[in-house]
This record gives structure tokens, sequence and C-alpha cells, in this order.
């Protein structure tokens, strides 16, 4: 055990494991890039300029997808000069993205509202910034967005005309697809929200307006879809760390995820089979991803230190600071094999809640540390 | 709508209502104050020196729990000098703990197993420390824990002997309290919480221990019980600002939740009466604690600007960070009346999980901010 083995670092803590996050990064870079689109990684998951730039370096985009102006604000003055702010604009927020564009980005903000459009353009003109919007598209019932049909998406494009503000393009996030239960039906899903995509482009292409941005996205489709003709973006997020929705999805398996919690046993109740640790909701986030998949993975997996999957092993219950492991089928567990200070590894089940908290992540190969990376946070 | 107006705060923010703290504070000192006890209030659920600083003058107490070391090494720091370290300590914890007792701070940690006593004795022996140690109690089968008549209580109690580390006395958390569904039922559970935890320590003394501290609690057990004889000292977090848990409970009214989570409107499903907000489970947590109570508040109540609570209106759904406001029976929602923008305050399931990611908070009288307090986070 040397200084920087990852026995040493205090717990909780997150841990990305360098080899896998490499893996799922080339992974996704091969997929975008067989189906003919760039790639426009979402920073929201890790929250990190190191990933990003890896990202960036590995896959050969330029381009990033932020949902919070603290993302925007760090990730420009980290060097991404392209960016989508992928979450509904509200004028007070425009000054924020005004800077980002001073500061020479290129930055793009989404609304799905007349109310919306009028309000950015208005305050465009006002501030004398012509801002850059791109509609966004409801394609699966799951959220905010524009039907494809809907003659409310002109309308929108025609007051983004008259100065402050001009139509980017047109995009959506079929966020429905972490709901299915079938390769089959992912990929059904992938179609619908390219097509419903692309066929709300060509109504505001063939209105006269222009219409750039073709962008849709989700881990899920994007690893699945057949095709995504008509595309010229996959904005995915989590598949850098993958998880166990992921893995209950069938887009990876659970040895793909690369960050895990580092946690301590600090405790057991034998008669009940529990092992006490001190990964609680806090730790590993309150994410119960998996209670409605095939295999109900409690709040979350459980590795050795190794991170080799103690298969029967997951985290049956969490308070705040606490978490308790047990068989997953109720079975006997031997606590002599997991005494006081046992560390083991957490894989989580929705990777973005339980990276969130952390200020930054332990790279190790192996078992050794090799970098710290900063992350960032709130909003 | 003047600068320090809290309709100029970015969003989402948390937000503290003063007059609400302060209510619930008080509230709180009365109550414990005629149990014949002393609180030990757990700073966990604010994480804020500028809210123990304010109970402790308002209740005029002077120790405090913590869960993790960063709690303890802030608050330590911040003048707190009697503390105790409520989650099951282990050997790498130490040197922290050792650390804030050098800087003139009375820490307790906690312990439940004879390899825990062990270890801990054995670090403080080669450390040149004497670690003051409360044995925990599982006084309700929630979590960790000595069952109060297990003869492992006076086996970890000798093992204390041996310089190193004393026996500071003892300590539980009826966390099942949590899920009582009457009244009754708490006072029950506070009964038991009191009495198993009384007998361990009438024991340990009988065995010629020291057990100066006794030491129950949760808001739910405190808020309730009939007496606290034998007891010394309640523990008690959320009710400071209490959250619709509670409320579900009984303990308190959902007018009394002194944090809520400020947010923005950024657009509408109107086909679907669905608000759509820049609140997600980001900011006010994935916490679904009111799911298994009489009234299930989704991801939280709807109040106005004024913190005035629009009685149907509840978040249904959240995403990272995108939340979903819709009536609670399903009825229309008059999109006019929540225009793109409109602030709003989200009332939080359990506050504890709410506030964690947040670095500070804004502080309102009516709608005045009128001051902001840092808060910690992290380990």
């Amino acid at each position: 055990m040397t200084e920087d083995d990852l026995s040493n670092l205090p717990t909780p803590s997150a841990v990305i494991d360098l080899e896998r996050l490499d893996a799922n990064i080339d992974a996704m870079a091969r997929c975008v890039d067989a189906l003919g689109v760039a790639l426009r990684p979402h920073v929201k998951t890790h929250k990190s300029l190191e990933v990003a730039h890896r990202v960036a370096a590995r896959s050969g985009c330029r381009s990033i997808t932020v949902s919070t102006l603290e993302e925007l604000k760090t990730f420009v003055a980290g060097g991404f000069d392209d960016v989508m702010y992928a979450v509904g604009i509200v004028p007070a927020k425009l000054d924020a993205v005004a800077a980002a564009m001073a500061a020479g980005a290129r930055v793009s903000v989404i609304l799905d509202s007349a109310q919306a459009a009028e309000m950015v353009a208005a305050r465009g003109r006002a501030m004398g910034v012509d801002f850059a919007v791109c509609l966004e598209l409801d394609t699966d019932g799951h959220r905010a967005g524009i039907g494809a049909g809907d003659p409310l998406l002109l309308t929108c494009a025609d007051l983004l005309q008259d100065g402050g503000a001009h139509l980017a393009g047109v995009m959506t996030h079929a966020g429905e697809s972490y709901n299915c239960t079938s390769i089959e039906a992912i990929r059904a899903m992938a179609e619908q929200e390219r097509s419903l995509t692309v066929e709300a482009a060509q109504r505001l292409r063939a209105a006269g307006h222009t219409c750039a941005i073709v962008s849709v996205g989700s881990t899920p489709t994007a690893t699945f879809a057949r095709h995504l003709e008509g595309v010229t973006e996959a904005r995915v997020g989590v598949y850098v760390f993958q998880d166990l929705v992921m893995a209950g999805l069938g887009v990876c398996r659970p040895e793909d995820v690369a960050m895990t919690v580092l946690t301590s046993v600090i405790g057991h109740q034998s008669a009940r089979n529990w092992i006490i640790t001190d990964a609680g909701w806090m730790a590993l986030s309150g994410d119960r991803g998996t209670g409605g998949q095939a295999a109900d993975q409690g709040y979350g997996m459980v590795a050795d230190l190794d991170g080799r999957i103690l298969d029967d092993l997951i985290v049956i219950a969490a308070n705040q600071e606490h978490g308790i492991i047990a068989d997953r089928r109720g079975r006997a567990v031997d606590a002599a094999a997991f005494p006081i200070g046992t560390r083991l590894r957490i894989l989580p089940n929705h990777a973005c809640a339980t990276a969130a908290p952390y200020d930054a992540y332990h790279v190790v190969e192996g078992r050794k540390v090799s970098a710290t990376w900063a992350k960032s946070r709130g909003w």
C-alpha cells in the first residue's frame, strides 16, 4: 500500500477508472462517427474540464452541451467555445449568456414558446446582442418542447427574425428512452426522435428559415440508433461514466461503469446480514432509477477495492451518511470478510446524480491514484 | 422591486424564511426545555455556522452533532467546542478527530462493535490521544447499533478502558420514527428510544462504567416524547427547517417550512397542464419521502414568491435541471397565471437532502433578502 493507493483516499470519494472512462469515450466516438453526425457531449454528467478535454481530444469534437449557467461559465473559461445551453432560457439568464458570448464563445440557447421567443428577441435588441436560439422539440411527451407539427414552431421562428435573436436550429432530448424496456424499443424511440426532429427542421426550411443545427440525443438513443439521417449532432452525457440504469437498458455492462463511490465499512448488523458503510444517499444520491427495471440494484451494486463486482451485494437502504449493504436475495453475508474499515466501491444507479456533490474525482489506474480532477457544481 | 428583493435572486436558489426559522428554533428549545434535557442539535441539515450560532443563541445550547469530518472541522473552526461525530468511526478518520480535539474541542465518536472499540483504543494509545466514545444503540431496528440488552455492550465498554479511549456514554437515533403513521406511534417510538437507551446506560453503570452522556434523538420523537427521564440530551436536526415529511408526520404544518427552493418558470406544456421550471432533482433532491405518506407531495409543494402555498400544485416529476409542476388531482392549470420567468418557491420533502448542494442560503424577511449565509458541503 503506497501513498497514492486507492485505499488511502478518504471516504466517501468519487473515483474514476481511467481505462473504463477511455473505453466509454471511444465507444461513443465510434458510434456517432458511424452515424455520421457530430458529437456535442453534455458536461452535466461529470462537470469536469479534465473529462471534457479528454472527450474532445479522443473524440475529435469541439462543442459541448451545458445545463446550468455555472457550467456555461466554467467551460467557456476552460476553453470550450461552442456551447448549447440546453435548458429553456429565461430573460434573467441572458446576461450570463451574453457574457459567455463576449468571452468569445458561440452559445445557443433553447426555448419552446412564443412568449420566450419574444422575450429573448426583445432582450437581445435592448442589449445589442444577437442570441442564437434553437427551438426545443417534444419528440416523446417526456418534458418540454414544441411538437414537430405544431404551428407554434413557425410562430417562434418568425419571432426570432427581428434582430436580438436568430434561429440557429432545432433540438430535442428523448428522455423517455430511459424508460424503454427493450433495445428494440430504444431503437424505435431513436427513430422517432430523429424523424420528428428532421421533420421540424424541414418545415422551418420550407418556410424560408435557416436551420443549421439539427440536434438530438440521449445515451440510449445514440447507442442504438440505426441511422441519423438529417441530423447534424448528437448530445450524449452519461455514456462517459455509464451507470446501472444504462446497464439495465442494455446500453453497457455493469463492468463498464467508470465512476464509483469509494466507501468504508463502519459496522455490521450480523443478525440481519447487513454491512453498514459511510456512503448514504448524500454520497450515492437518492436516485432509485433501477427500481423500475428488471434488476433493481437498490442504491447501487457493490464492488471490491479493485472494482470487481461482488455479484450479490447491493446497497439495500441509504440514510444521509449511512448505506446498508446486503445480499440481494436476502442470503447470509459473512461479516468477517468485511471488517471495520474495509474499502468497497459502489456502482451508481445514475452517474449524473451520484457525481453531483463531489468537488473532485480521484482518477485510478488499477489501484493507483494517478490524478485528481476538479469538478464544478451548483448553478 | 428593489435590488435586495427575492425576485432578483438567481434560480435555483435556497431561501430561508427568517421568521419561520426562528419560530422552529424556539419551538424545539421550549420542547426540550420542558423535557428537561439538553439540546445537541445536528448540523447536518443546514451545515451553516450562521444557523448553528443562531440556534445556540436562541436555545442556550453549546453542543452540536455532526455527521462528517468536514462538518467537524468547519464547526470546530467556527467556535463549537462540544461535538458528537454521530456516524460510526473508522480508524482512518481518527486523525481528523484528534485534530479537532487538539484545536480545543471536546469530541465524542461513536461505534457499535468490539472490533471498532479495539481499533479506536489501539489507535488512541498509538497516537497518545484519549478518544471519548459513545456506544451506539439500536433501539428501532433501523440501522446501526448494539441492542440495549446485548452482552456486546459491556464487552465494548471494557475494551475502552485500557487507555487510548474511554466510555463517554450511549447514544441512539430512532430513525424508524420517520416511518410512523400516527402521533401515538411516534410517542411509542420515543418511549422505546428513551427506555432502551436508559436501560443500556444503567447496565453500563451497574457494571462500574461511567456513562455521562445518554443521548437520543430525532425531530419526531423529541417533538412528541411524553418524558425523557434518564436521558441527558436530545439530538435533533431537521426541525430548524422542517419539511414536508415532517408535516406528513404531524410534526409541523407545511406553513412552518423555513427553507424553500426559489425557481423560475421556463416553459409550459399546456395540453398536459404542466408548468416547467428550472428546479429539477439537482435543485430539489431526488428525495421522495412523502411517497409513502398519506399525502404524496411529489418532489415538493409549490408556493408563490411570498411563500403562500398554492395548495393544489406540486412538482410531479423532476429531471436533472427540470421540474414539472401540475395540479395534484390532474386538474387544469392556467398557464397564463405563470408566465415565463415567474418565480415560485418549492417546499422540500426532505430539507437535509434539498439543502445539500447549495453553497449558501439567501435569508429573507418577507421578500427582502436580508442576509446571505454560507454553508458547507461534502465530506
